[in-house]
């Protein structure tokens, strides 16, 4: 009997080992590897197993093995799967896990830049429904380019940190002047964040080939918004204190090299692609994912994001993001914007799923338009793993509080 | 006769001390503080004179030193003051100044997130009246809240950094779908950039009032900018890769404490401000300064924006940002916006210059609209001092070069 097990079918498997950040009461930040329902030290573990990749792994934080690169990334992932799948590893790393609820996690790397995409046609085309009914649901530039915005990278939390209602600006038609107070339309948005850990030189564009050397994996991410506050202030330069606030990212990054069993081809593209954005010529990779989300508030799902239906791939935002020689940083985040599919049932966000409040969402505890006080948000997910199995991503949980004023 | 000299009514005398961050060929990164047409080595002076700011000075980056605070910043400040005006310490100090052009300059702190306003209403209405020219020259929420948007702090450079013309997607009325190539409206935006050194917490936010307990000082920052990438991305998110590929801030943070002379009341709105952005109620500082700023291309004047114009304040964009909750830390960035006056030779852009390339401006060199290869961009201002002396603030200097590609 081996000195530890993990059920079959766990979507935290030997097949999946995500990495994060933790302490324990006892012992400072350092890097784990997810197992299960266990948290393995893995620099303790690589160190008691005198292995080279200890210096990578015994840090507070992802951003060394985020900037090793892709054969560094494959190395360091054959390596701990040796040790939590061979006996003679495995008696030695039972001494380095430690039961999830034990631990704490904390947000896994620095966040240097954040950028949010948004490529979802369905999401874009409802929100265009909502905010500009009298116009196109999509605006002209939509088909030819991933539109995205730089976020706020100092406020990218990590999950489980509570969110504060923000205060802000807003103005209905049917107000003279702009109001002051704490959003009354505080909402989710159901992304995926890509995780940037190899840079490039400013002035150098990164191809679409390049996006598995550059990209180390992908989170959960949850982009809090507060649509009475952006809907007043996003013309002409875009969202700003509507999304500031907060971003909650899941505490476990998933490398690719565990979603190989995920990959797929985007939805067909309507539009003639510019050669740097075209990932139809046969030497590029198809670059979407098959990832299945789920949504719930306080509990009870609201909603089944399919990610694969995302119309621009991660490997297209990050062609575009640097086309104009703009660098990479160790640390970049991006997140794919929200995560809508063809039904109503798939929507990434509450403007969606109540067409802005003007649909109620019936809850076991009430009725929603938008989050109340006291609402925990979860984000969940998975995709298909080698045999069957599921490779689970880590939850983005996040309660909103009330602000102090 | 002094161990050194700096001639009366240098800019840059010791009524200025500016900080950045400088090495020579033979000693690394540390705090430098400009004096006349010298650096002083600001650690090492103060090792050698025993202060107690040894620690907050001889480091690599300003970082210990904003995040040090107010009283700590006053403090170093008067130390400084003392060494290069005391005769005593002049003599220990002569060992550790350089001349400029001995050393070199660099980015003086790591940009934590990076936030550009719009806060000329100039400049506002030039664009407006430019881009959108069938409707109103103002965005209703204009006088209303300090409109900005987060920019890419991964491409902030320092002056003197050589600027890669972007490529990108362009398309105009005539074009059948967009076209992709290098910018051929590349241009920049003469702006102040403040600089946060104290942090705020997750949730709190930062009153009109604690604008001088946050912000250390100031730069002059050129936000180049892709016309016809920007015109063609910018709906309805916002610009991205029409500005990301390249931000450029002077080599020297001038300290608040430098421009007390320099502080005005800003322009009289003709809005009624909400509480949080109401800097009219007396316990409120004005908030305004007197920068007389000019844009040369190769060496050309070409336009001297007044920052006096500003419509809105470096004070209210701090509380603004931050009314959401939205936390600060420490190396945080914003831009004023592009600062334009109100006659046609004190707009802060080429885009207003030439009314977006209707108009040539005649420089010595030939005919411009837009920026060629080769223009060096060169953006300086100074502010009144105390009795009648300048205060300069260090340039920002910047060469464009073709791309690769």
């Amino acid at each position: 009997m081996p000195p530890f097990d993990v059920p079959e079918g766990d979507p935290f498997g030997p097949h999946n080992l995500p990495y994060g950040v933790f302490s324990t009461p006892s012992s400072p930040r350092t890097v784990g590897v997810r197992l299960g329902d266990h948290v393995l030290d893995a620099g303790a573990a690589a160190g008691a197993l005198g292995s080279p990749y200890a210096d990578l792994l015994a840090r507070p934080t992802l951003g060394p093995l985020l900037a090793a690169g892709r054969t560094a990334w494959s190395d360091v992932r054959r390596a701990l799967t040796a040790w939590v799948t061979v006996p003679a590893h495995q008696e030695v790393i039972a001494d380095f896990l430690h039961p999830l609820p034990s631990v704490e996690l904390h947000l896994p790397f620095e966040v240097a830049d954040y950028v949010d995409f948004y490529a979802s046609e369905n999401h874009a085309r409802n929100v265009g429904q909502i905010f500009r009914p009298d116009g196109e649901a999509l605006t002209p530039n939509w088909k030819h380019l991933p539109i995205g915005y730089h976020g706020r990278s100092g406020t990218v939390v990590v999950s489980g940190t509570d969110v504060v209602r923000p205060s802000g600006q807003r103005k209905t038609p049917a107000d003279a002047a702009p109001v002051f107070g704490p959003s009354v339309k505080l909402d989710i948005e159901a992304e995926v964040g890509f995780v940037v850990g190899v840079p490039s030189a400013l002035g150098r564009p990164v191809g679409l080939g390049d996006f598995r050397e550059h990209v180390f994996g992908l989170c959960l991410l949850n982009d809090w918004s507060a649509r009475d506050v952006q809907a007043w202030e996003y013309v002409p330069l875009g969202p700003f204190l509507g999304k500031s606030f907060a971003t909650s990212v899941s505490a476990w990054i998933t490398p690719l090299d565990a979603l190989e069993e995920a990959r797929l081809a985007p939805p067909e593209r309507t539009h003639e692609l510019l050669p740097y954005l075209d990932d139809t010529v046969p030497e590029v990779e198809p670059g979407g994912y098959d990832l299945r989300m789920s949504v719930a508030i306080n509990g009870h799902e609201v909603s089944r994001p399919p990610f694969a239906t995302m119309y621009w791939t991660a490997a297209q935002q990050l062609a575009h993001m640097t086309v104009n020689g703009a660098s990479l940083r160790t640390g970049d985040l991006y997140g794919s914007g929200t995560v809508s599919g063809p039904t109503a049932d798939e929507r990434g966000s509450l403007l969606e799923l109540t067409w802005n409040g003007r649909d109620v969402l019936e809850l076991p505890d009430g009725k929603r338009t938008f989050l109340e006080d006291g609402d925990v948000v979860t984000l969940s997910a998975w995709a298909p793993g080698p045999g069957g199995a599921r490779v689970g991503l880590g939850d983005v949980v996040g309660r909103v509080v009330p602000g102090d004023r």
